[in-house]
């Protein structure tokens, strides 16, 4: 996804002359499809309530909590606790699980590192 | 901020009898004051172009880059790439240095890093 565009030709007034500007790019930034992608994730956790949905679930022992233990830290309806799990889920954030009448939420493993990661080009 | 409503108040039907449910807290949730504040954060990052930003940054030597250099990857005039940088600094994932005539912006380092610290307890 590289542009072609010779940086050159874009900024004619940059400060070569100071030595300080214009660093030498020492990876590949994160492509604008990862941009997308990446800016979906924390999106999601642009809101306070589902920060402190996953902090609670996160609290809990083994990073994992019933549905039926997270209405009442946030005061909110189990409808709607239920709404905003499901965008973490879909960000890929929480996993989900089904057991019996009840569905458990855990904290996927390293899932905000990565994020970070793809950010910085830790892992890249 | 602990709320002092018994757990058992609000789930009269929680699945005590299964064993699996209810697994206790084992560390302190965020508050909600620092919900909101790690919310702005993310917030921050919510948009492809200030992924993509701060991305580029990362990418360059020393994790710094000059205003100069960050119009042409995100195909953005300048006023609208300083505006974007700008909010990255008020969340405090960027620093901004003046030098001259231009202005560098530089990764905080650890800031996601701390990010996923406060929201999952790593550091609490």
């Amino acid at each position: 996804m590289a542009t072609t565009l010779p940086l050159t030709d874009v900024s004619p007034a940059r400060p070569d002359e100071a030595g300080a500007c214009c660093s030498p790019l020492v990876r590949e930034a994160a492509d604008p499809e990862t941009a997308v992608e990446l800016a979906r994730v924390f999106k999601a956790l642009g809101d306070p309530t589902r920060v402190r949905l996953l902090s609670v679930i996160a609290a809990h022992e083994g990073g994992e909590a019933c549905v039926c233990d997270l209405t009442e830290p946030v005061g909110l309806s189990q409808p709607t606790v239920s709404h905003h799990l499901r965008l973490l889920v879909d960000a890929g954030l929480l996993a989900r699980e089904q057991r019996g009448k009840w569905a458990y939420y855990s904290v996927v493993p390293g899932a905000l590192d990565r994020l970070g990661a793809l950010l910085t080009g830790a892992a890249g």
